[in-house]
C-alpha cells in the first residue's frame, strides 16, 4: 500500500458534505431555487460560521487559535512530526458575499479539515504539523476591498491598519470582532508556512465544459482597476442643438466600447486570460429631459501578464485623450487598485498533480480569474491551489453548486497533496 | 393716441418684479449664487404662491375661481365688453421643479396679469372679457410627467383621472389640493376661449446670442420617449472570457452612439431643431467586478416634424434589432410619452408680432423645444407664446435669470396681444 495514496481513499464525503451543510445553515437565506447564505463578517451568522468551525476543529483533536483580526487556525501535530518544522497549511474563507452560495470559500476551509481527519485516519508518516485555516473577510463585503485576514497573514497590512477599518456605519472591526468574541491575539503569519494549498470553486465553467473533475491553478490573474470621471455640460434635452452639446454619456459610451475593443485586441494577440470590464457606470443628473453632464466609469483589467493588463490601461488613457479633443469633455483618471499576477509555485502544484495522478483523478491546469487569499499568501509561502467544478459556472449566487462527489475529489487531490508536502521533515 | 399701442406704455416693470420677487419667497432655498425655490404642487410653499396670486387678482379688482384640479382664473370684464363672449387667455404656472428658478411659469402668469393691469389703466376699448390663469403642476415633479392642469383643461386628461393620480408616497392630488385649501369645483375649459397667450422663458440662448429682446414661438417641439431594456448576462469580472460574455452595457453604449448618430443624420438633412438624447441610463448589478446584465435607458427624441422623429425612432428599433443579432442580448422597447409637435396659430402670431412692431420691440421667430401648458391649451383654442431671454439659456436652476428689464419687454408686447385679439366683439 502506497503511504501517499492512502489518505485519498480516507475522504469521507458524506463527513464533508455534513459540515458544508451545516455551515450553510447559518444566515442562510430563503430562496426559490438553490441555497442561499449571508454571513457577513462581525454578525452573528459569522459568530455561529466560526463557533461551529472552532468545534469541528476540536472535535478531530487539533488545536485552535484566533488572532488579533480573526483568523482561525486548527493545528494537528501528526504523531512522529517535528513541532518546530514550518507547517503546511490549507483552508480559506467562511464569510460570503451577501445572498451568497454555500461553498465559495466553505468547500476549502472543510476540505481542508477533512484532509487532515483522512491522513489522520490514514497513520501515513509525516514530518511536518498541520494547519487548517479560515481568513477574515475573503470577501471584502463590509471593512475592506477583500482578502482581508490574508493581507494580514502575509505583513501586506498591519493589524492596526486592519482593526481600524470601518463599515459603512462607522463601527470597526475591532469593535465587530470583539462583539462576536471573535477577536484573538496576535498574528497569523503565513510566511512562517512551509507551504499553504487551497481549493475553490471555479467561478467559471472551464471544467464543466471539459469534463474535468479538478483544477491545478497555475497563476492568479492580476487586476488593475480605473476609476475614470468624465465631465461635460447638462444640458435641456429639449432645447440645447446637438451641435451645442458636451454629453458626457455619449463620450462615456465610446470609452466603454474602446475599453472592449482593446481587450479584444489583446485577446486575438495573446489569448484569452485577459478580460476588460466596465461593470459600473454611473450618469448624473440621470433624468431622461437632461442631456449628460456627467458620467463615473469603474474599470476592471485582468490577466495573468501584467504587460497585457498595461497594454489596456494605455488603451483607456489615448481614449480618454481623444474624447477630450473630440468633444470637449473633461476627464479624471485614477488607478486605485493594481495587482500584479502571481504564479504558484511549482512544488505545490507538482504535488497536487502528483496526488490527482497517483488516485486517477484527471487535471487540467488553468488559471484563476478571480482574486483569492492565496494571491496574498503566495508572496510569502509556496503556494497551490486546486479549483472544483462550479456548475454553470455560476457563483455569488444561491445558484453556485458543485456536486458533492466534485467536492469529495478536490479534497482528495487536496489530502495527496497535504500528504507529499508534509512528509519531507523539517530542514 | 394708439388705443392699441397704449396698453405697452403702461405696462410697470417695478409692479411686475414685485410680484415676482414676492412670488419667489415662497419655497425660497438658501444657494451660493442666483435665486432658487422649490415649489411642488399640494405643499405649503403651492399654498402661499396660490394665496399671494389670488390676492394680487382681487388687488386688480379681478374675479376669481379655483376648478376641481387647482387651476386658478382671473377674470376681468372690461367696461363695454361683452360678458357672455369668449374671453382672450394668458397666463402660466407658479410651481417648480425642485430647487428651480424664480421666473419659469412665474413670468407667464404675473406678465399676463401685469398685461391686464395695463389694459385697464388704458382704459382701451375691448369686446370681450380676459382671463388669468395659473395651471397646476406643470412641471410634472410630484403627480404626473408635466403639463397636468392644461391637459385637464383641454379635455386631454378627466378631472377623475387627474384627482386620482398618486405622489411617491401614495397622496392624491386631490387629497393634497384640499389640505392647502386648493380644490375648487368645476372645470376650466380652454376651448371656451376665443383665444390664449403664453409669456415663458426661453431656456435656451438663441434671443441672448442674437440679441433680440422677444421670440415670437411658430411651433412646440414633440416630443417621442423611448424606454429601453437591454437584457444580457450578470457574470464575474475576472472569469468570464470575453468571447462567453453577453455585456448589456457594451450594447446599450452602441445604443446610445447610435441614437446621436441618427439624431446627426436628420440634422445634416433637415435642420437643427430636432434633438435626440439618452438622459438616463441604469445598469444592473452596476458594481466594479461584474459583467453587466441589464441596462434600462430612457431616450428622449424632439423636433417640429413628427417625421423626423419617427425616423429616429426607427433607427432605434433597428438598433436594438441588430444588437440582438450580433450580441445576443435581448431588448424591450416602449413609448409611453408621444406628443405630435403643434403650430402656433397666425392670429395669435400675427397679434403678438404686430404689438411688437407697433411698439419699438424687435421679434424673432423660433420654436420651443420644451413642452409648455399651450401645447395643451393649442390643440383647443387659437394660441400663441413668446419667449423672453434666458442668461445663458440656463433653467430648472438657481442660475436661471431673465433682467427685470426683459420681462417688462415681454409682458408689453403680451399686453398688445391681448388688446388685439379682445377687441374683436364676440361673433
Amino acid at each position: 500500500m502506497n503511504a501517499i495514496e492512502e489518505p485519498s481513499r480516507c475522504v469521507d464525503e458524506d463527513r464533508l458534505r455534513d459540515d458544508i451543510e451545516t455551515n450553510g445553515e447559518y444566515g442562510a437565506i430563503s430562496v426559490a431555487e438553490g441555497r442561499g447564505r449571508t454571513v457577513l463578517p462581525g454578525t452573528e451568522a459569522n459568530r455561529q460560521v466560526r463557533e461551529y468551525f472552532i468545534e469541528r476543529l476540536e472535535d478531530a483533536g487539533l488545536g485552535t487559535r484566533v488572532d488579533s483580526v480573526g483568523n482561525v487556525v486548527g493545528r494537528w501535530v501528526p504523531d512522529g512530526a517535528d513541532p518546530d518544522a514550518p507547517a503546511v497549511a490549507a483552508g480559506s474563507h467562511l464569510d460570503s458575499v451577501p445572498e451568497g452560495g454555500i461553498f465559495d470559500g466553505v468547500l476549502g476551509v472543510y476540505g481542508a479539515l477533512e484532509a487532515v481527519r483522512a491522513l489522520q485516519e490514514t497513520g501515513v508518516d509525516l514530518g511536518r504539523p498541520v494547519e487548517v485555516v479560515c481568513f477574515t473577510e475573503e470577501e471584502g463585503t463590509r471593512f475592506s476591498n477583500g482578502v482581508l485576514g490574508s493581507a494580514v497573514a502575509s505583513g501586506q497590512q498591519s493589524v492596526e491598519e486592519a482593526l481600524a477599518l470601518e463599515d459603512s456605519e462607522g463601527i470597526t472591526l475591532a469593535d465587530a470582532l470583539t462583539d462576536i468574541d471573535a477577536k484573538g491575539t496576535g498574528r497569523l503569519d503565513a510566511s512562517a508556512w512551509d507551504s499553504w494549498l487551497e481549493i475553490h470553486v471555479e467561478q467559471s465553467s472551464r471544467l464543466e465544459d471539459a469534463n474535468v473533475p479538478v483544477g491545478i491553478v497555475t497563476s492568479i490573474t492580476g487586476t488593475i482597476r480605473c476609476s475614470v470621471d468624465i465631465m461635460g455640460e447638462a444640458d435641456h434635452s429639449g432645447c440645447a442643438a446637438m451641435s451645442e452639446r458636451t454629453d458626457a454619456l455619449a463620450a462615456a459610451s465610446e470609452l466603454v466600447l474602446d475599453v472592449e475593443a482593446a481587450t479584444e485586441d489583446v485577446v486575438t494577440e495573446k489569448g484569452d486570460t485577459v478580460v476588460g470590464t466596465v461593470g459600473k457606470l454611473d450618469v448624473s443628473p440621470n433624468a431622461i429631459n437632461v442631456v449628460p453632464g456627467r458620467v463615473e466609469l469603474g474599470i476592471d483589467i485582468r490577466d495573468v501578464e501584467y504587460d497585457s493588463m498595461a497594454t489596456i490601461v494605455g488603451e483607456v488613457e489615448a481614449s480618454l485623450a481623444r474624447l477630450e479633443a473630440e468633444r470637449g469633455v473633461a476627464t479624471t483618471f485614477e488607478r486605485p487598485y493594481d495587482i500584479e499576477p502571481i504564479a504558484m509555485d511549482d512544488r505545490c502544484t507538482n504535488a497536487l498533480a502528483e496526488a490527482a495522478t497517483e488516485s486517477g483523478i484527471s487535471t487540467m491546469e488553468l488559471h484563476s480569474g478571480a482574486g483569492h487569499d492565496t494571491m496574498h499568501v503566495a508572496k510569502v509561502t509556496d503556494s497551490g491551489m486546486i479549483f472544483a467544478p462550479s456548475r454553470d459556472g455560476i457563483s455569488h449566487n444561491p445558484l453556485e453548486w458543485t456536486d458533492w462527489g466534485s467536492c469529495a475529489t478536490a479534497t482528495r487531490v487536496l489530502a495527496g497533496g497535504i500528504a507529499r508536502l508534509a512528509r519531507t521533515p523539517s530542514v
